[in-house]
């Protein structure tokens, strides 16, 4: 049985307003006094910032657009979208995001999280010497329950899956189909300390050294099911939709 | 600004192996030493356990037919089965539990998950004093997304949502569509020091006592979204094939 310790969950404070072109690495190492095996949890808009991906909120239908693969569901007044964006994240309006910006401006996601997770958790390690992981997180709905939590959308030198497969419950019986998404779990426990309006974007989990590993460990990417085996892959209307025009086609042909 | 403060998940130790009639409210309250605001994320499991919810494996298929208020999703294969329990949550096999559990049975969630925090807090407040809050916890898949994550489905005595509507972000603008569902948060926080092997059931969540409250405040029932509101409320497959039938019908009648 692995030991169980207790977890703390530190919030980073003294973390400046980002600019386009700040030096995340910098900034956190200068706010944050890491030891080997932390998990650091940057929320994704200061990474956004960071990497210059405000735009002017005229653009925003624009970039919705842009960000999207393709359309999953809108409400029946039009006036929620669900959207798979480019990162295969299906989340409301594309991940682009009106809060906490500059009056007249939305945040695009960053152009690869797992990338910008693996670029702070290598430049952290260097900087500091411990061994951390980082996840980067973004606020997402969800189906079938209201609200929304924090999840990880990109990760780097963390395991994203705690895997059970494989494995035995207390009983010695095989735990088939447990895979608990600590990546997830992580993301949401930060959420905690982080808060929506209190000026906090990062959070120190300490206490699970055992999900960090190598810099090269599967990213978040890896979270997001596959099309093909998702039971939700488009919205319930939609899916109507297309079967009626289906079902309406085989009549006039047959 | 709020105040942001550390948080702590303490796993609770020397809970020993449930069993039906026992009293949970003796047993967490002599493994801990509580405090007016921390919130205890209790896994349903020793909930069923105590509630004697435990049932002969061989009665599997019939428990999930009979915790089954609808089935939401079929995978391909026949293997997968979504369904919505009578507690109108969606997950697979209606919850119906096999792993941690004695051979030969299986676990049925609480009757009512709301109730059974309910009793608990009231319990653990009369019996420790501290005025804690409750949240049972469920290992729950989700749409769009590999792996689980641990959820509320029942709570007494803490927020459900932090309710940021009408409040405004770091730059005076309404937050508008923000509702995180921090019970869903503190689950998978508590999650991360419980795991699925180590036995044990209960952490306590300390640092966030501004999410304690009375003992009526909505439970995890307020969290499922209502299925008018859903627009996952039945499987992609699904939808479709309904959709074709009536496709196909409208065309004979027409």
């Amino acid at each position: 049985m692995p030991d169980v310790a207790e977890l703390t969950i530190l919030p980073l404070r003294g973390i400046p307003e980002i600019r386009e072109g700040d030096d995340l690495v910098a900034v956190i190492a200068a706010a944050a006094t890491l030891r080997d095996g932390d998990i650091l949890v940057v929320t994704s808009k200061i990474v956004s910032k960071a990497e210059g991906r405000m735009i002017a909120a005229d653009d925003r239908a624009d970039a919705i657009e842009a960000e999207s693969a393709r359309i999953v569901a809108t409400s029946a007044d039009g006036r929620v979208r669900i959207v798979e964006s480019r990162l295969g994240i299906i989340a409301a309006a594309a991940g682009v995001d009106a809060s906490n910006t500059p009056e007249g401006t939305v945040l695009l996601l960053p152009v690869d999280p797992d990338g910008s997770a693996r670029a702070l958790a290598a430049g952290l390690r260097a900087a500091t010497g411990a061994q951390v992981g980082v996840i980067v997180s973004d606020t997402l709905g969800r189906a079938w329950r209201d609200g929304q939590t924090d999840s990880a959308i990109g990760a780097a030198g963390v395991h994203v899956f705690e895997d059970y497969r494989g494995g035995v419950d207390s009983a010695g019986r095989p735990l088939v189909v447990t895979l608990p998404c600590v990546a997830d779990e992580l993301a949401a426990a930060a959420d905690l300390v982080k808060r929506k309006t209190t000026g906090v974007p990062v959070a120190v989990v300490r206490g699970r050294p055992d999900l960090v590993g190598d810099l090269d460990l599967p990213g978040a990417r890896s979270i997001v099911r596959e099309r093909e085996r998702d039971l939700f892959h488009t919205g319930s209307h939609e899916s109507w939709e297309a079967g009626y025009a289906a079902g309406l086609a085989a009549a006039r042909e047959g």
